[in-house]
C-alpha cells in the first residue's frame, strides 16, 4: 500500500500532499483505461478502487488530526473543506472507471483522450502546488492554470456530447457513454473546487 | 398539520429536530411509492408536497429565528447552511415522487427499493442525531454511518443504471426512470451534505 | 466593450453591480435565442461568449481588488464566494446557447420560453438588488422572490421534461434538448445560489 502513513508524515501539509499524489495515481489509471479493452478493465477498476480507498484513508487521517489538534495552520473548517474536495476528485474518477467496466462498453470515443489529458495535467499541477501551501506563496499561477484547464475541459466535454449525439451511436450507447464522460467532466470541475478551496484559504490570510 | 410550531418549540435545536423528523415522513412516502401503481401516485405526490411545504415552514422559522436572535448556539452562517441542506434533502425526495407521477411510468425497477431503503435509514439516523446537536456529543458515529450509507447508495445507483441500460427498456423509458433514480441518488448525497454541515460545526467548536 | 472598468468603478459594490448587469445582458441573449433559427444562432452564441468574457473580466477585477485591499466591506471569503456564484450563472447561460448551436437543433420546445422568462426576471431582480448591498437593507424581498422564481423554474423544468419524454421526439433529440434545458435550469439554481451568498453576508452581519 503506497499511501500508508508514517508518524513523520502526519502533519496537515504532508497529508494534503499525499491526497494530491494519490490523484496523480488515479489520473494515471484513467490513462490506462483509454487504451484498454473490456478484458483489461476489471484489473484497472480494482486498482482504481484501491486508490480510492487509499484516498479515504488520507481523508480520515486529516479528520482525526483535526479533532486532535489544538492549533491548526489555517481555519479548521477550511482544512475540513479542502480534504473533502480532494476526496471528491477521486470519487468522480473512480466512478468513471467503474461505470466503463459495469456497462461493458466497447471502445471509448476518441474525445475521452482529451478529457483524460486535462485531468492528468490538473492532477500534476495540484500535486506540485500542494507543498507550496506551507508558504502560501506562488499559488496564483496554479489557480489560474486550473481554471484555464477547467474551461478547456468544458470545451472538450461539449464537443464530446455533440459527437455522441451525431447519430453514430444508438441511444442506449449514447446514454452509457454520456454517464462516463459526465463523471470525467465532474472530476475536472472538482479539481477547480480544490483550487477554489485553496484560494479561499489564501484570501482569508491575505 | 403535524409540523405546526408552538412557542415552546422555536429554539434552533427544536427546529432542526422538526426538520429532520419531516425527512422521516418524506422517506416513508418514498416507501409507499414503491408498492404503488399509477392510481395511487397522485395521492402520494400530494402528501409529499404537503411534507415539502411543512419543511419550508420550518426552514423559514429557522431563518426568522436567526434574524431575531442576538445570540446563537453556533455560528450564524452554519445555522443558515444546515437549514438549507435539510431543505435540499426534502426537495430531492419530492422531485422523485413528482416525476414518477408526471411521467406516468409503470412499475419502478426493483433496484429502487434498495435506494429507498438507504434513504429511510439515513432519515432515521439524521432524526436520531439531531437532538445530540445540543451536547455536540456522540455525533461521530452518525457521521461515519451516513458516509457509509452514501457509499452504499452510490453502489446501488450504479447497478441500477447498468440495469436500465441492459436493453430491457426502450430509450425514452430509460430516460424517465434515470431522472427519477437520479433524484433519489441526489437525496442520498444531500443527507451526506447535512452530515458534513454538522461536522463543520463540530470541527469549529472542537 | 460595455464592461470595461474605469478607476472610479472599482469598488466591490460597483464590481458586483457590473457583474449583475452583465447577467441581464446574458438573459437578453437567451430571449433572442428563443425566436432564432439555426442561421441566427452563431451570431447569438458569439455575443454570449463576449458577455461571458466580460463577466470573467469583472470576476478577476474583484479577485485582484480582494488581494490588494486591507479592508473589505464584508468577510473576504464571502466576497470571493459571491463573485464566483455570479460567474456560475453566466457560465450556465452561455453553455445553453453554445449547445443549442453545437447540436444544430431545430426549434426549441415551447416550454423553454417559460424557463427564459424566469431567468430574465431573476437577472433583473439581481441587478436591482445589487446596489442595496451597500446599505444591506431591503434585500429580504429580493431573496424571497428569487427563491419563489427558483421554485417556479423547477415546475417549468419538470413539465418540459415530461413534454420531451412524451413521444413527440426521437431519443437522440430528447437528449440534446434535455442538455440545453438542464443548463437553463442550472442557471436558475445558480441565481438562487447568488441570493444565498448574499443572505449569508446579511446573516453574518445581523
Amino acid at each position: 500500500m503506497r499511501l500508508r502513513l508514517t508518524p513523520q508524515e502526519t502533519t496537515f501539509y504532508d497529508l494534503f500532499a499525499k491526497a494530491a499524489d494519490n490523484l496523480v495515481v488515479g489520473a494515471g489509471l484513467l490513462t490506462e483505461l483509454l487504451g484498454s479493452d473490456k478484458a483489461d478493465r476489471t484489473g484497472i477498476a480494482e486498482r482504481m478502487r484501491d486508490a480510492e480507498h487509499a484516498g479515504d484513508e488520507v481523508t480520515h487521517a486529516i479528520y482525526r488530526q483535526l479533532n486532535s489538534s489544538f492549533i491548526t495552520p489555517f481555519d479548521r473548517e477550511d482544512i475540513y473543506q479542502l480534504a473533502g474536495r480532494l476526496d471528491d476528485v477521486m470519487d468522480a474518477m473512480e466512478a468513471a472507471v467503474d461505470l466503463a467496466t459495469l456497462y461493458q462498453v466497447e471502445a471509448l470515443p476518441p474525445g475521452v483522450t482529451d478529457q483524460v489529458d486535462v485531468l492528468v495535467r490538473a492532477a500534476d499541477l495540484t500535486a506540485e502546488a500542494m507543498p507550496r501551501l506551507r508558504s502560501m506563496k506562488n499559488l496564483t499561477e496554479y489557480w489560474i492554470e486550473i481554471n484555464r484547464l477547467e474551461n478547456q475541459a468544458d470545451q472538450v466535454y461539449r464537443k464530446l456530447l455533440a459527437h455522441l449525439f451525431s447519430g453514430e451511436y444508438d441511444a442506449i450507447t449514447v446514454m452509457k457513454l454520456r454517464e462516463i464522460v459526465e463523471n470525467l467532466e465532474t472530476a475536472a470541475d472538482n479539481f477547480e473546487h480544490v483550487a477554489n478551496a485553496i484560494e479561499t484559504i489564501i484570501v482569508k490570510e491575505s
